[in-house]
């Protein structure tokens, strides 16, 4: 933890790779990261006193709003690794938290970038953070080198399409589907090879509107000049919007 | 953590409830329980030399055969809980592991047994544990309150029948079917109502077959006199039998 005033400005988490979270090429699932970057971005803002229990005397929640993650490589199973975040800017709607990964020898092998926006429990619109104060002192200058996302279009002309209807298990305890099964759907378009061959060195996704239990959505899939657009439609609405990039995979 | 003769017999995981692995009624989901069950089993077996690791020297895996939980209540988020495991027996082919759930102000909420039986890698049979001398002075005689389960039979008429067909993210480092998905498409034969109104205090599986991607799998159930039984089937062939006990929950 770094520590500048009193306020701990930096956290890390540290973790070890057992087999549960790994996915079929013996490496951290997307998935699992992004549960996660949830976890600690939740611990550090308890510690900040910017958590849910401070947010929810306001009757506000915070809700991931976006996130795009790069990776150089993926921590392997039985290897040590962790997550360090830091809040690069807030405002009074939402805040940027960013994140540092770091695999086996320390070495940082990637970076995610996350918008953080409270919401009001009952109204489910923006909530205003302005009268937490102690926001205001809690962003470090630490650098992260990835790009934000950019503006992402819904799918024009899908080549890829499934159907799902949303089952209790997908549903988290704030009774809309858990953000990380949007992802895993998202990924479920591509087969076992293509990720045997290729691994996704970036992925973004935009939440737009949330999805609950019995919905009916559709997941639809376009390869781009470089990347796999992908978006979740319920009716004639968008829940989310993504873009995964690939790089291939060094020969064994 | 219990130790004898430097053997250490029982061991323990803390942990604090975050919102992430929580279901819809704001308590810890039973498929993220049953993951944390699978975790700190690893830990146990690396730690008593006998994980997989040493067992991937022989070319051998341990695969959870079968698990029955009984639950007073679950965790509530935000609370403290911990899962203390031992081992009950052991013979050549297979390890009995049992489990004791403390929640908050470290009383006891729950237990569990499983059953994990080693095979060959390449071979997918039953191993022999013969040659891990250390299994042998690992067992505890610490008392496990619950029954076992008792024979499941298949589902011969089902009232509940969903279909699903496995994808990417269903698939795990030994390239099947992740167990705790398994538990999930059963669980999600309920609707979000009856888990409302009702928890599920035993909740009993046995995994008899391993499922691959692109698998496409028929998930029955049919309420029994006192449970709801379930399986789920790849053609004529049952990759799991289940059995559901529920209890109302109180009024609040």
């Amino acid at each position: 933890m770094s520590e500048t005033d009193g306020i701990i400005k930096e956290y890390t988490h540290r973790y070890f790779l057992t087999a549960a979270p790994c996915n079929p090429q013996k490496e951290l699932a997307l998935p699992a990261l992004v549960q996660q970057i949830i976890e600690v971005a939740t611990e550090h803002a308890d510690i900040l006193g910017v958590g849910y229990t401070r947010l929810s005397k306001d009757h506000n929640l915070w809700v991931l709003s976006r996130i795009v993650i790069e990776m150089d490589h993926y921590p392997h199973m039985h290897e040590h690794y962790s997550l360090t975040t830091w809040i690069e800017g807030y405002n009074r709607h939402f805040s940027e938290r960013n994140f540092e990964i770091r695999g086996e020898d320390d070495k940082v092998i990637g970076y995610a970038r996350t918008i953080w926006v409270a919401i009001n429990i009952d109204t489910r619109r923006p909530a205003d953070l302005s009268g937490i104060a102690s926001l205001a002192v809690t962003a470090s200058d630490r650098p992260c080198p990835i790009d934000r996302i950019q503006k992402l279009r819904p799918v024009a002309e899908p080549q890829i399409v499934n159907e799902y209807v949303f089952r209790v298990c997908d549903i988290d305890f704030n009774r809309h589907v858990n953000s990380t099964r949007y992802i895993e759907l998202i990924i479920d378009q591509l087969d076992l090879a293509t990720l045997d061959s290729y691994f996704i060195s970036r992925f973004e996704i935009i939440f737009q509107n949330e999805a609950h239990f019995n919905d009916h959505v559709t997941v639809q899939s376009a390869f781009g000049e470089e990347a796999l657009a992908s978006e979740i439609r319920l009716d004639d609405r968008t829940i989310c919007l993504s873009r995964m990039f690939f790089t291939k995979r060094p020969d064994n």
